[in-house]
C-alpha cells in the first residue's frame, strides 16, 4: 500500500474516532444534549465504539489511528520506520478534523451552554490531580496495556505494510472496542485516558482555533503529558513483546 | 430475489426495529414502566439491539431497514435503482407497523401516563434546540458515519441484489448494533438521532393516526429534517466511498 | 440424542439461566446487596448474560431453555413433537432448581432484607398495570420477536434432533444474549418480560415452597399469563415463519 | 509449552486482569476519580473486560488466570497435575503485581482520598453480611457456574498442555468477559464475587505491604473464604462435567 493510501485511511479512521469520541463527551457535558449527565459508563462505551467505528474504517492501513500504536508496532518491527511519519500525519490531521465535525454536530449545544469553563474537556484530557510524574505514569500504564494487548491478542495479525490487524470480519474491531471500554472503566479515572497522542493533541489544537463560545485556555502546559506518556507506554509494551517467550505456532 | 420478497423482508425487519426502538423510549418515558427514567445509555443500547434484531431478520434482502442506507448503496452502485422504491416502501410500512405494535405493547402504560406532552418523543425525534440548518447538519453527520461504515466495514459484502451484507453468522449484525449504540452515545445529543427517514416518518404517521390518550401535535414542521438529513448524509458517504483509494484485495 | 440427554442439558441450562436471572433481580432488590438499586439496564444485561451462560451450556440439546422456543420450533417442524414434553420437563425442573440456588446464594441478604413485600419479584414477573388482555398482548409480542428472530437469524441452524442452534463458537450464544437484553430494554416495561413460561412458573413454585423470610403470596392469579402469552407468541412466530418467502440458499 | 513459559503468560495475564479489575474499583471508590460513584454495572463491565484483556494476553498458556479454573481443568483431566503449581505461582505473582500497578496508576487519587476506611475494597473482597457458611456457598455457586461454563462452552477447546481455550480470534475471550459481567451482575451482590483465589489473595497481600495512605486492616480473618470457596466450586464443576452425558461429536 502506498503512503498516500495509508495517509487517507488513517485520516479518515482517526476523524471518525474523534468525531464520536469528542461527541460523547459533548453529549454528556453540554446542557442541551439528550445525554447530559449520562455518566462514566456512557462515556466509556462512547469512546469504545468510537474506536470500533474508526478502526473498522481504517482497516486497510492496519487501523492504527493512534501514534502510540504505530510507534509500538515499529519498535516491534511490524511497521517500516519510514512509514511512521505518514501514519502520524494522517492521525493528527484526522483527529483535528474529527474535533471540528463534533463541534459542528453540537454547534447549537455549544452556543446555548452556560458553563463555558468545562467545554475544553470535550476536546482534550486533563488530570483530576495535577502531578506531572504520576500523570505520566497513569498514561504510560494505560497505553502499555493497549499496545501489549494489540501485539499479543490471538486475533491480531502482523500489521506490516498495512495489512488489517483484526481480519476481515465486521466484528473483528469490536475486540478493540471492548478493550478501550475496559481501559476507560479501569484506568481512565486519574487523567481521562488519552492513551493516544493524536486523540489529545488534534482536538486541543481544534479547541484553540475554533470560534467556540466563551472558550478558555487550551491548557498547553499539560498538553505534552498525553503525548509523551502514551508514546512511552507503547514503546515499553513493544520492548516487553520482544523478550516474551515464543508464541506457539 | 424478487421485489415481493425484498418488500416482505424489509417490512418485517423495519417493523422489528421500530417495535424495539419505540419500545425502549416508551419504557424510559412512561410513568408505569419498569424502565422509567432509565437514562440515555439504556435508550442507546435499546436502539442498537433493535437494529441488531431487525437487521438479522431482514438479512435476506441485505438488511437495509433504512432508506438512507438503500440510497447510499444505490449511489455506490451496489443496489439497482429500480429496486430503491421497493426498499423504501417496505421500510416505511414496516416502521409504521412497528410503531403500532409498540403502542399495543405499552397500551396500559400510555393509558395511565400523566404527562401527555412527552409521548410524541416515543414515536419520532425532535431537536433540543430548534435551528433548521444545524439540525440538518447533525443528522447529515450522523448518517454519513453510519453509511460510510457500512460501505467500508471489513465485514460488509456488496449488497447487490439482496445478498446479506454481514454474512451468515448470528453475530454479524451485532457489529451494526455496536455502531448504532455508538452513534446514539456520541451524536444523538442534539436531535435524538433519526439517521433513518423511515424510523422517524413511519412512527410519526402512527402517532398522528393512533388514538393515543391526550396526544398532542405530530410536529410536522420538523418532520422533513430527519428525512432529508439522513438521505443527504447517505449520499455524501457514497460519494466519498467512490473516490477513496482502492481497497486491498 | 436420547431423551435422557435432552432432559439433562435442558435442566442444566435452564438452571443456570434462572440462577443468574433471579440472581440479578435479587442483587438489585435486596438491601444488603452490592448491586442494590442498580437499575433497569443492569437487570437487562443480567438476564441477557444469564441466557448466554445457560444457552451455551445447553448447546447439545439445541439450547431451547424456554418452552415457547421449543413449541415454536415444533410448530415450525424443527423439533419432533414427541420430544416436546421432554424439553418442557427439563426446563421446568431447571427453572425451579435455579431459583433455589439463587435463594441460597443470597440467603443472608434475604434474611436481612427489611421489605418482604418485594421479594416475590425476584422469582416471578408481575405487571405494573393489571389488565389481563393487554398483559397477554405484551407477552405475546415480546416472545413473538424472540422466536421469529431465532427462526430467521442468519446464524441459527435447524435445531432438529438437538443440534446446537448457534454453532460451535463460544460467542454464538452472545447473539441471543444481545437479543434478550434488547427485549428487556424495549418490551420489558409493562410486565417484566417473562417471554418464557419456565422462567416464570419454575421460580414461582420455588417462591411458594421455600422458607423465605416474611414472604407473601405467590400471586397465582397472574401466573397463567406469563405461561400462555409466551406460548401463543412462539406459535404465532412459527406460523409466520412457515408463510414467509423462501430464504436464499 | 515449558513450565517457564506457562509461568510467564499466567503472570502477565493475571497482572493485566488485576490491574484493570482493581483499577475499576479504584475509579468508582476514590473521590478524585472521574468514575467516582459510577455504579455496579460499571464495576461489572470493568471486571469483565479486565478478564477479556488478561485472558487474551494469556492465551498461549490456556488463559486460566484463576487457580479455580486450573484446579477444575486438572480434575477434569485437561491439565497435567504437575503443572498446577506452576499455574498457581504465576497467577498469584501476577495478581500481586497487577495490584501494585493499579495503586501506581491511582497514586494521586489514593493520596487525596478522604475516606481511608474504604480503600481495602479496591484490593480484595468482603461480604455485605458476614456469615462464614453462606459466604462460602455464594463463592462456591459463582465459581461453579464459571468453571462449568468454561468446560461446556461450545467454543472451549481442551486446554491440555497450554493450548488456547477459546481459539485464535481476538473476540474469543469476549465470551468469557460476557460471562464474568453476568456473574458480577447476578451473583456478586453478597460477597463481591472473588470467584478466583488469586484475584483476592494477591491484591490483599499488596494492600498489606504497600504504603497506602491511612490504610486499615487487610481483614485476614475473611481471606480464606475467597480462596477456599472458588477452589471448591471449581472442583464441583469438574466433577459434574465428568458425569454428564457425552457431548455430540
Amino acid at each position: 500500500m502506498g503512503n498516500g493510501s495509508i495517509f487517507v485511511w488513517e485520516t479518515l479512521g482517526t476523524a471518525i474516532l474523534i468525531l464520536l469520541g469528542a461527541g460523547v463527551v459533548a453529549n454528556v457535558t453540554l446542557k442541551n444534549s439528550l445525554g447530559n449527565g449520562g455518566g462514566w459508563l456512557l462515556i466509556n462505551f462512547g469512546w469504545g465504539f468510537a474506536v470500533f467505528a474508526g478502526a473498522s474504517v481504517a482497516a486497510p492501513s492496519g487501523a492504527h489511528i493512534n501514534p502510540a500504536v504505530t510507534l509500538g508496532l515499529a519498535v516491534a518491527d511490524k511497521v517500516d520506520w519510514d512509514r511512521v511519519p505518514v501514519y502520524f500525519a494522517g492521525q493528527l490531521l484526522g483527529a483535528f478534523l474529527g474535533a471540528v465535525l463534533a463541534w459542528l454536530a453540537y454547534k447549537t449545544q455549544f452556543d446555548t451552554h452556560d458553563d463555558p469553563g468545562n467545554t475544553r474537556g470535550i476536546f482534550c484530557t486533563a488530570p483530576t490531580v495535577r502531578a506531572t510524574g504520576w500523570n505520566l505514569v497513569t498514561e504510560i500504564i494505560g497505553t502499555f496495556v493497549l499496545v501489549i494487548w494489540i501485539l499479543l491478542s490471538p486475533g491480531a495479525k502482523a500489521a506490516g505494510d498495512g495489512v488489517p490487524q483484526f481480519g476481515n470480519s465486521a466484528l473483528g474491531y469490536a475486540a478493540v472496542a471492548f478493550l478501550v471500554v475496559g481501559l476507560g472503566n479501569s484506568l481512565g479515572g486519574p487523567t481521562g485516558y488519552a492513551i493516544n497522542p493524536a486523540r489529545d493533541l488534534g482536538p486541543r489544537i481544534a479547541y484553540a482555533i475554533l470560534p467556540i463560545r466563551d472558550k478558555g485556555s487550551a491548557d498547553w502546559g499539560y498538553s505534552w503529558i498525553p503525548v509523551a506518556g502514551p508514546l512511552i507506554g507503547g514503546v515499553l509494551a513493544a520492548l516487553l513483546y520482544l523478550v516474551l517467550p515464543d508464541l506457539p505456532a
